[in-house]
């Protein structure tokens, strides 16, 4: 890394409803938070006041659970989420500082309209759009968009490499200064100023231009989740943010270092790119508060959900009873291959039972859980981030708003009074808040890929 | 018609720059607005406090002007434009009773993402969305979308009119009640209450349901666009709003009765049916200041602009000179038939130059433009209003802001004392403001496709 980095990054994971699966049920919950949009400004509002550097919205175009009858649907709390783009379009008109970073899948979008969409928010919001790339794990999702089955995973990331460069060149459409709007003449931009993609490769054929000026940010923020091969390979090539779920000190460490080789591989500042596992604080007043609240989080588990969500990683256990162990080898998986293999290094250091599994699945979608106080937590974060495991966290609330409002008027100030989370917001862009360098234009790019002022720009961060 | 109807409806048509091709260029035009967010924020307010029913954003995914290099397009004031639907959601989270419509096309998108946004739109502003649904008349969008020639006419209605069944279908995935969230038994929704779609047609295979609860309006306003006969079956089976280009009060009437007939014979009540025409009013405060400020946008006209605008009607006439008259027949049109047809039937009865065709197109992209005091022009919109030619308007400004800010503050005012304009929002969704009658869910729908409590409805309206 070629930068001093003091400072962590977190962005605030809006899981609808809460990280854990069954949070809605919890006393303090606001069981219909997912469809109160005044609810969801409330809380980013707050957000923003405690300069959290971005809202994070995972998504999917699907009801993403396994399932065989509506009964067994009926129990989980995550049937029904605003499409996020949308969402962070109308909270965007209502905030001015907070980054907007939100999931779209390359399987089930055309770049030209997904291109649009972002560009469109990060002048809304100016400068302040983030696409989070998914190449999308879901059957749920293929039987939405015309197929019988899942895209083969390395289709899928072949289509993302294409899909995500033609996303940027199209935002390269025009140069930053290339309109104009001159009365007198007649001319409303400088036709040297005008870049048509003609983009033809294997899987897109998209003419161009972009029916839409450049951007604040020039490029809207990419973040990228996949960790598998390709998906590591991919987000060193394109991500600036690295989304990723790390339960394991030792494991983070080698997917930190693993993917900062990989951005110096492909020919990147590592320091450019920013590796934020998601992590759900359970905080407490004391390590028993937390320890009780924890324990009943996962009581509040309906069986047929645990069944469920499990069904996901390890395939069908239905078969089994929740207090056999886990069979070993797990199934081989055409979705997330990354939670597949780590844990399946887990259980054969240490067994677990269905229920040990699909409880801590239900409490996080396989992120890091830490439960304990304010001190432990930020012991536990500060500890992480000094020691090379990330750059930053996606917080998570187990439920909302409650689980949020601790997170943020608890955690965010420990972490400011140990000097490791800003006071104040960097700049006016998302890039300028996370530290990472503009995008130059076509114009102003060098042909190496870099900026003709990289060096000016370099020393002002 | 079975209900009395003595209220004109109207929308507020925010074409990018304003309706007129050239209109940036006028002296009071701010160039800048088709990328100034808080600029169209200011005129949105403006309109909902005049009551305006909605605002309207057309759209296209492409640069829709035929050129052959930069320079040609570098005099178009219709470039970039914000992706609508983004545009929407933001100006959702700051109003509170407008209506909010937007194109999208149903040949570039995926029913179940469309589907989505629309009712999360619906959600975000409690009930005031409306999708106008569009097949994509312009080549230059098929480029941007792996296409190499623009879909046929045929082919484009026929999937749109299975693409809008499967948007509906989604749209009730689940009963208005369905979600009960009981923290007690761990149930979310009740089970009865979700409704797979698992639809199967020539071009669209989607199962559901939609990840998203039923939206305040259970569908969103559906407006259409296509004044062909596929485009008019299509009008008559699904839309609530009929927009339409229309210059000539015979010809409006017999589209108007048209309309009506098809849809009674779609077995749909004509009443809830409104056809709703673009309208460009130019207003001055005498006659003489008005013809004044319509001879001085025309003389705006580049003549790169003029001669590539009619080319999308007209094809090419770029090896004549402004001066000459258009040669007939004209060419025949994969495009926008209606358009073609109607300028076929004017120019043989009184033939026009090249140039006074360019200026009239160039004015109002086809659309009636109306030019005169706020009296006369009151006149006009009331003489068609009641004389069956429309249920209300589209109202196009010339440029922005002052174009806009013209009808909000002075026509607006004229009508509401003539009696044909409300004085207030009757309802909290624009269906409600509309007089549109709610749609219900699948539970208490009958079995003739009817409200089962349609004539409590009707009586309460």
């Amino acid at each position: 890394m070629t930068q001093p980095r003091s400072m962590m990054k977190i962005g605030i994971n809006m899981v609808q409803n809460g990280g854990h699966s069954s949070g809605w049920r919890h006393l303090d919950a606001d069981p219909d938070i997912a469809n109160d949009f005044e609810g969801y400004a409330r809380i980013i509002k707050m957000a923003e006041d405690a300069k959290i550097h971005f809202v994070f919205l995972a998504d999917g175009a699907a009801v993403r659970i396994p399932h065989s009858n509506a009964e067994e649907l009926s129990y989980h709390g995550h049937i029904d989420r605003f499409e996020p783009l949308t969402l962070l379009a109308a909270l965007a008109a209502i905030t001015s500082k907070i980054g907007l970073i939100c999931t779209a899948s390359t399987t089930y979008n055309e770049p030209y309209t997904l291109a649009r969409k972002y560009a469109s928010l990060d002048h809304i919001s100016h400068g302040r759009a983030g696409w989070n790339l998914v190449t999308g794990w879901s059957e749920d999702e293929s039987l939405n968009f015309n197929r019988d089955t899942l895209m083969e995973h390395a289709q899928r990331y072949a289509r993302a490499n294409e899909f995500v460069d033609v996303v940027t060149g199209l935002w390269d459409s025009f140069d930053d200064d290339a309109f104009i709007a001159n009365k007198a003449s007649g001319q409303y931009f400088r036709p040297e100023g005008m870049h048509v993609l003609n983009h033809q490769g294997e899987f897109y054929k998209v003419r161009g231009p972009l029916n839409l000026r450049r951007s604040p940010q020039g490029h809207p923020v990419i973040a990228q989740a996949g960790s598998s091969v390709p998906g590591r390979d991919l987000g060193a090539r394109v991500a600036d943010i690295i989304y990723t779920g790390q339960k394991d000190l030792q494991l983070a460490q080698e997917f930190f270092a693993d993917m900062k080789a990989r951005v110096a591989a492909a020919g990147r500042d590592p320091s450019q790119v920013l590796v934020m596992p998601g992590l759900m604080p359970i905080i407490g007043a004391t390590e028993a508060e937390a320890q009780a609240r924890m324990a009943e989080l996962k009581s509040l588990v309906h069986p047929e959900v645990g069944m469920q969500l499990i069904s996901k990683t390890f395939g069908d256990l239905s078969h089994l009873d929740p207090e056999d162990p886990v069979p070993l080898p797990l199934p081989e998986s055409n979705g997330v291959k990354s939670a597949r293999d780590q844990w399946e290094r887990r259980l054969r250091e240490k067994p677990m039972t269905v229920r040990q599994v699909y409880e801590e699945i239900s409490l996080s979608s396989g992120h890091c859980v830490v439960c304990g106080t304010v001190e432990t937590i930020a012991d536990h974060m500060q500890r992480w981030f000094e020691s090379g495991a990330c750059d930053g966290w996606n917080l998570m609330a187990p439920y909302f708003p409650s689980g949020a409002e601790d997170f943020i008027t608890k955690l965010i100030p420990e972490l400011k009074r140990r000097g490791i989370f800003h006071r104040e917001y960097e700049g006016e862009t998302l890039r300028a808040n996370l530290g990472l360098n503009p995008v130059p234009d076509l114009k102003n790019k060098s042909n190496d890929g870099r900026s003709k002022s990289d060096d000016r720009i370099s020393m002002s961060n």
